[in-house]
């Protein structure tokens, strides 16, 4: 007689989870990843991203939708507020990126939740990149977020959420920088 | 006899703008802004942002309109693609930052644009978020943006580039990090 085990949890499929982490053991090459966005200037502060393509596992890949995102300033920024600032995606990603870990570690402990929000401030002076300051830097100058959860045990669930941290790829863009080159051609 | 002169170029009203600096100059406490944004988990790696509110210039404020996003990973990392990775978003980001500093730093000097396109790619090895690597970090490990501008003489618009460099949040945020806090209330 044999049982077959429920793998699913958190929505994670656990058993896919360990066989892609036991795949790329046997062959590290398989983790490098590139991803793409193309963005294209409507007017003024208003311009729009695509991402769609995005090469790893040695393989082009696509998404299986083009996903479209516009971005703007609100009037107040003398924008036309067709879209959230850059910035405020900044935002997202960290909550998107922490909450992904968050049901990954929790699935791969064994730990069920059935709840996690979150709230991502981040503070910014704009003297800086009004440039009329140069004591203040263009950026925010902290980010916090704050997370509620629910499921099992309170503190597995806290550990859950450091654990999330420590292999989060936003949370350590955000606090460690990365090197970005810029091209130009002009015509 | 008075003349009009149209103050709009590229989009950007730039009356507005100069206005907005001198508002700003005359009162420094305008500038201090903060935005949000609220997550919500969903099911595995799928969880869904909104962003609406945010204050700046002394007083709450609202797009005017509630943006939501959804990010997820694709079927190649164990999600269910139901939107972009939290790392795609954070090109969007970039590449979004810098077109609106394009055009209003090419409105500001009078330089006319016609087109404005980006390709951004982000380098990551996912050793590092899977914990196989302790050399590998977890972020990307570079990030390269490539413009393609046609407007008024290339040579501007190479320099209207490196100033929206000088003066970008999220290159600011991306290139030198920002303290990020967390705080996790689990019952």
């Amino acid at each position: 007689m044999t049982t077959t085990e429920n793998t699913v949890r958190n929505g994670v499929d656990t058993a896919t989870l360990f066989a892609t982490l036991d795949a790329v053991k046997a062959d590290p090459e398989l983790a490098k990843f590139q991803f793409r966005a193309t963005n294209r200037w409507l007017s003024g502060t208003h311009n729009q991203s695509t991402i769609h393509a995005f090469h790893g596992a040695k393989q082009d890949m696509t998404h299986r939708e083009t996903f479209t995102y516009d971005a703007d300033h609100p009037p107040v920024l003398v924008g036309t507020d067709n879209g959230p600032t850059p910035v405020e995606y900044l935002l997202h990603a960290l909550a998107a990126c922490l909450t992904a870990g968050i049901a990954n570690v929790a699935a791969a402990r064994g730990i069920t939740l059935t709840e996690v929000t979150s709230t991502v401030e981040g503070d910014i002076d704009l003297l800086g990149i009004f440039g009329l300051s140069d004591e203040v830097r263009n950026g925010y100058q902290q980010i916090s977020i704050s997370f509620e959860l629910r499921g099992d045990d309170p503190e597995k669930l806290r550990t859950v959420v450091e654990q999330s941290r420590r292999r989060s790829a936003v949370f350590d863009v955000l606090t460690n920088g990365v090197p970005v080159s810029i091209q130009v051609n002009a015509e």
